[in-house]
Formats: structure tokens, C-alpha cells, sequence
């Protein structure tokens, strides 16, 4: 295993009173399917960019639970098969005798269960003002062979002192 | 897609030198049963209270490997469907010839891979002083119909300079 | 449920003006299997000592869609029972029968769903310059039994004021 320090991370090792800043944004999507994905990364980048923020954290989460924020390949193909194993591993059934759930009038108990799958939220590491998936020539979204190298990023981000 | 700044951040593009804090607290649960479900909720939002963060982030993580934290619905049918379905992605069987992890003297393989389905944690936008569950009249608990609009949030923190 | 504040954290309470850091490293990984696991813990413990911070985060993700990070047990057994688990849930097949995102000439759509259960990053406190994985005689990697009390952790993080 190799281990580097990121490419030129911006004040590296300074140790100066910062400006620090919080920026938070909510986006609204309708989707008329019962499921859906829908790529946010164009919206997310531009409210790294509004924020000003220059090395940080950037969290994204869903605000409904029965709804996932992830990081995948944003390939149709891919999407048709997170569709059908999820409704392999968690399938949709209205009726209170398949799921408890549904005795409150609801009936997506089991998108309940594909949420925990999929998960809530991602935490992205902002390196130099951008979202960081890693050094040039690597991003989220390569889509890799098995095998390759695997990379994986460590940020530790805090006070030096009290 | 809408996206809008949230409602009256604290602070939204203020660039002065913060008083920067952080305060841990560890709950100690003791749940009789293999499987039960306790709502933290009001225990992390007394956390966030005593810590005077007015915007921030919160980190809640289970402190052992075959606990989960994560953010759903505090309904007890639908605790109910989540046991069943856990036992059938990952079935209880103490025996090491069903899970070679038993072979150390535990019986708790299962409880290692229903970990992985449910998480270890959740990281969740501090506003205003609170929890961030989303747009009033929309949170976290929100029993929401299949169409509904979907929210996401984004949050970006950090230093605007090195 | 009992609560308590973890032990003499550094600067609890304080609001004195902070040096904030971040430190970002990636490491790269070669395995040469398409399913392995490499514990990564002293990388990650070298990183936050060599960053300096004391009270903080610690983000890790994998920079690969097909690669996870997460925090469980570094046993050889559940290592075992975890790749035929997810065999099971995700088996592979190269076909683009069996995986629309294999005709994209790629036969890694099984492990896209592989990636999705064991998630894609952990966040994890920093207390006292160390990675906070809990009261002392009780780490993320202690073997515990059912019935033991289940702890969970919560991290506070932020501004006080604008």
C-alpha cells in the first residue's frame, strides 16, 4: 500500500485563525416513478463552488426516509439493476399482511428497506474548493475493471488545540 | 428541480473568525432482547442543545460493531418488518459451520452482516441551533406518500482560506 | 439509558478562538482478488496523528465505486462470512443477461450492489488527537456478546455564532 499526502492540499500544515463558513442548500425533486434516480452532482458541485469553501466537509442527505443519497455510476444499466435487486431484496407490497408497516394506511414499507440499502447521506471531502473524489485522472464515476487499484481517502479535519 | 438556500441560515456568507467548539457525549443502552430498536433522538437533540453549535455538524455512531445508528421512522410496525426482514437477509444460526466467524467461540455472525445493512451512523446538519430534518412541516419523521417531492440537503463547511 | 460526557475531552466548553487544520492523504491499494479485505486502521491512526488535530473529524472513503469502507471486526472467519453473504445477495455473473450494466463491456455490475451494503465511508470522532472509538476496555473492535450494552456516541461539531 502507498500512502501520499493529496496533491497540494491548500494551507496544508498552516496553522492560521481560519475563516470559517457553513452553507447549506435544499433541493426539491419530484419524481413521478415510485423509483427513480436522479444525478444531483451538477447541483451539488455549484453550491461547493457558491460556498466559498475552500477545505471542508460536504454533507448531502436526504430529507425523506424512504429516499438515498449515494455515489454510483450514473449508467442506465446500472440503474436498471439497482431497480430490480432492490425489488429482489425488498419487494414492493402494499398490503399490512406482507408488511406491519402498512397497517398505518401507508404502503411503502418496503421502500423503507431499500433506503437502508442505498443509505441517507454522503460526506465529501472539499480539497482546494472542489469536491474530492480523488487525484486527477481518477473520479467517482470511472468506471474501473476488477483489479485496479483501489483507492481510498483519508481527511482529518478539526482544532489543533482547545 | 428547485434548489434554495435555506431558510435563514445563521450566519449564511458571514467571513469573521468563529468561536469553534466541539462536545462528545457517549449513551450507554442496555437492550435485553438480540434485536431491539431505542429512539436517541431526544437524547441527541439535548446534546445538540448543550453544546451551543448553532451551525455544525453531528456525528452519531454506534460504538460496537454489531450496532447500527440510523434515521427512520419511530413506528413499531415498522421495528417489526425490519427484524423480519434483517433475519432473512441475514438469519441468526450460532452454529460455525453456518458462519466460520462463529468458529471464535461467538454466535453473533448475523448481527456483523445486519450492521452492514442498517450502518453505523449518520451525520446530521446542525441549523439555527438544531437538528436540520429539513423545511418546517417536512421532517425527519414525515410519513410521506410515494410521489411525494423528495427533498436533499446539502451542506458545505469548512475554511474559505488555508 | 444512561448519558455522560466522554472523559476530560480537550477544550469541552471552551470558546477561545481555534487553529483549524485539515490534512487529506490517499492511500492506494492493490488486491489482487476481486473480493479482499485490508484493514487500513494504522494508516488511518498515522494520518490523524501526523495531522495534528485534536478535536475533530475523520472522514475515510473509498475513491472507487466498487470499493467500500467500513468499520467491523478484522477476523478471518467473518471475512469468510462476509464475501459468501455478499455472493449471495449480489452473485457475480460478467453476462449482460443477468446485469444490464455489463453491457457496457464491463462484468463488475455485482459488485456496484456489493458496494452499496457495505457503504462507501466512515466518519469517525477525533478526541484528545485520537480516533474515538470509545471509553477505554471497550474498542470498535472488541468481540462482544448479545445482551452487552450497546453504546453510541455523539459528536457535536461546529460554530457557536456566526
Amino acid at each position: 500500500m502507498s500512502s501520499k499526502p493529496a496533491p497540494a492540499p491548500a494551507g496544508e500544515g498552516a496553522r492560521i485563525p481560519s475563516i470559517m463558513k457553513s452553507h447549506t442548500t435544499h433541493l426539491t425533486l419530484t419524481l413521478p416513478e415510485r423509483m427513480a434516480f436522479r444525478n444531483i452532482t451538477p447541483d451539488v458541485t455549484k453550491l461547493v463552488a457558491a460556498s466559498g469553501v475552500r477545505e471542508g466537509l460536504c454533507l448531502v442527505n436526504a430529507m425523506h426516509i424512504t429516499a438515498s443519497v449515494f455515489i454510483n455510476d450514473d449508467e442506465p444499466g446500472l440503474h436498471a439493476d439497482y431497480k430490480k435487486w432492490l425489488e429482489h431484496l425488498a419487494p414492493f407490497d402494499a398490503s399490512p399482511q406482507a408488511y406491519a408497516h402498512n397497517r398505518t394506511g401507508e404502503d411503502n414499507a418496503d421502500a423503507h428497506m431499500k433506503r437502508q440499502i442505498m443509505g441517507r447521506e454522503v460526506v465529501v471531502a472539499i480539497t482546494e474548493g472542489k469536491l474530492d473524489f480523488g487525484p486527477p485522472g481518477r473520479d467517482c464515476h470511472e468506471r474501473q475493471k476488477a483489479n485496479h487499484p483501489h483507492a481510498s481517502a483519508g481527511l482529518v479535519w478539526g482544532r489543533t488545540k482547545g
